[in-house]
């Protein structure tokens, strides 16, 4: 694998994995709400989420799950490969600061459609925040 | 419903619709790269992604997804709610300056647990690039 290639579906073994941890920031959350629209006051209105059951800001939870594409697009397969399904349950809230590392797994492979499917995780201290599968497509051409 | 407090369970009905329309351009790609770190070249080097089989650059998906988020987070049912689940399927690729529309429909509702489920939408040009399923939870108190 180069930095313009990833692996090759012969190239993938089963229980392959790759990781990637992040703090994530107000600057990160701010970002992301300039992005997606997503201006909810409990991600970025301290007075409002202070008042809310996590009684304080919460990052979005597509953050967290942003670094999976980042693992899938640049380390496992890494660059080339298809995103063809991601399934995400949110299962405890991400707080400002939290360090979020996202692991994802090679739990599958279909040689005869290019198909390989992964476990994805995310966790913050050791718990998991995000659980979920995910579906990648390796093309066969030689140039991508 | 005002600006701090989305719909409560009780004024959710099913067939219920929301929907947002972006263009999504440069800017958003090279900002999500940045966010998620995801720089796989088919979404940010224009050199690369013409000889890849998509003959030019495509957005992320994730990009297009942030919308649902956006569209919970703000609207439907709006401030307060807690996303529990998504689940996405990427059906075909979002070229830079397609307009996406995102759109959540109310598809059924538990009472007794304080759910809403929704079928996720993403179009371009009237065809299906991301279709998908969002569980929502809306807490009961007043202040959130």
């Amino acid at each position: 694998m180069n930095n313009q290639q990833g692996l090759r579906i012969g190239e993938i073994e089963l229980g392959m994995t790759a990781s990637y941890s992040q703090t994530i920031t107000d600057a990160d959350i701010k970002v992301f709400a300039g992005l997606s629209g997503d201006h909810n006051p409990v991600h970025i209105n301290e007075e409002y989420a202070s008042k809310s059951k996590f009684k304080r800001r919460i990052a979005h939870g597509l953050i967290s799950a942003s670094f999976f594409s980042a693992l899938f697009g640049t380390k496992l397969p890494g660059p080339g490969c298809v995103y063809v399904a991601q399934n995400l349950t949110f299962r405890k809230p991400v707080y400002i600061d939290d360090t979020v590392t996202a692991t994802v797994s090679v739990t599958s492979i279909d040689l005869s459609k290019n198909r390989v499917f992964f476990s994805t995780l995310c966790t913050v201290k050791g718990k998991t925040v995000i659980s979920g599968t995910a579906e990648i497509f390796i093309p066969q051409t030689e140039d991508c």
